[in-house]
């Protein structure tokens, strides 16, 4: 049986209810990093399942830096309007401003990037190894590889939180949508910065 | 001369600067209305004078409505930080932010408008007519008056200022040109509504 401080302690952590981390601990025999890691994965399932279904409710949330010359708007989504009052969600949405106003991103997911941007970024590579005298092959693959990590760096889902960064932001909301148990979607932000 | 109490009335109500209500009432024979009206013929041509001046200044201002579902962001620019810093620039950053969430401009100015939308709006009052038997020209008289009133209303610029209707935003901008002595710039905003 799973030991009631474990429990406490592991709710606490994935605000998990208390019967699911019950069962993780039971699974992990007590290990609470295994344990986490089987919330974790059952959480990405969830939010699987989760994330097909109708986002209506929501929240606009905005953050203005102190200095006034950077501000962020998000509208995030979810199901109901009880979860988009809770204290819960509002931190979340609070937590992907903190993110846009410091990281930069651009894009929602990477699959929003037009393809004339890839082009563009492409193009400005390829500039800079021209007459590097390296091969073709080896230029191209280079290239890919700055490519998927310059993706990454201007589309939100994919970036590193910056509170953990061992989390992208997609697994943060798919942590979210298992804790909170709806759908939640960010569905538009802006980033002004003078 | 103009009448000190005059002077003062008019500096109050147009922000304009003691010796500029002092040659208005002179030019207007102490009149209030005219000289307003004189100050506000003069400040839309400063403002037309200051509009080509660089904006790099300004400040990021945002509004959530108190039930979290309309938010707006708005980028406003001026000359200099010390302006950006004012009272006065941060309450017209504050009033733009409150227009945008009541009347949901799409676009700063009608020059913004893409084509493409205005030839939408076009096709879909051309269904609304098809059929009605009035004759062409006269129709097409209707669809050009209806589309020049949809670009008024969905241009910030050009709608009527909510806390004073006489006035339109591009007005409220011109006067703050005037007033403060620099150019200033809308120049982004996004509303979402959930």
């Amino acid at each position: 049986m799973a030991d009631i401080e474990q429990v406490k302690k592991l709710r606490e952590e994935t605000g998990v209810s208390v019967s699911e981390c019950k069962m993780a601990l039971d699974e992990a025999r007590g290990e609470l990093e295994k344990a986490k890691e089987i919330l974790r994965k059952k959480g990405v399932e969830l939010a699987g399942k989760r994330s097909g279904r109708a986002a209506a409710q929501g929240m606009v949330e905005s953050y203005i830096h102190p200095n006034k010359r950077v501000g962020v708007l998000l509208e995030l989504r979810c199901e109901s309007d009880f979860v988009a009052r809770s204290a819960e969600f509002q931190k979340l949405a609070h937590d992907i401003c903190l993110q846009i106003a410091a990281m930069k991103p651009i894009f929602i997911g990477e699959d929003m990037i037009p393809d004339e941007f890839i082009d563009g970024e492409r193009k400005i590579y390829r500039e800079q190894f021209a007459g590097s005298g390296k091969p073709e092959k080896i230029v191209e693959q280079i290239i890919e590889g700055k490519l998927s990590k310059y993706k990454q760096e201007v589309s939100l889902l994919s970036q590193p939180w910056i509170k953990d960064p061992q989390k992208t932001i997609k697994l943060l909301l798919d942590e979210a949508m298992a804790a909170i148990g709806e759908n939640i979607i960010v569905k538009a932000f802006a980033r002004y910065e003078i």
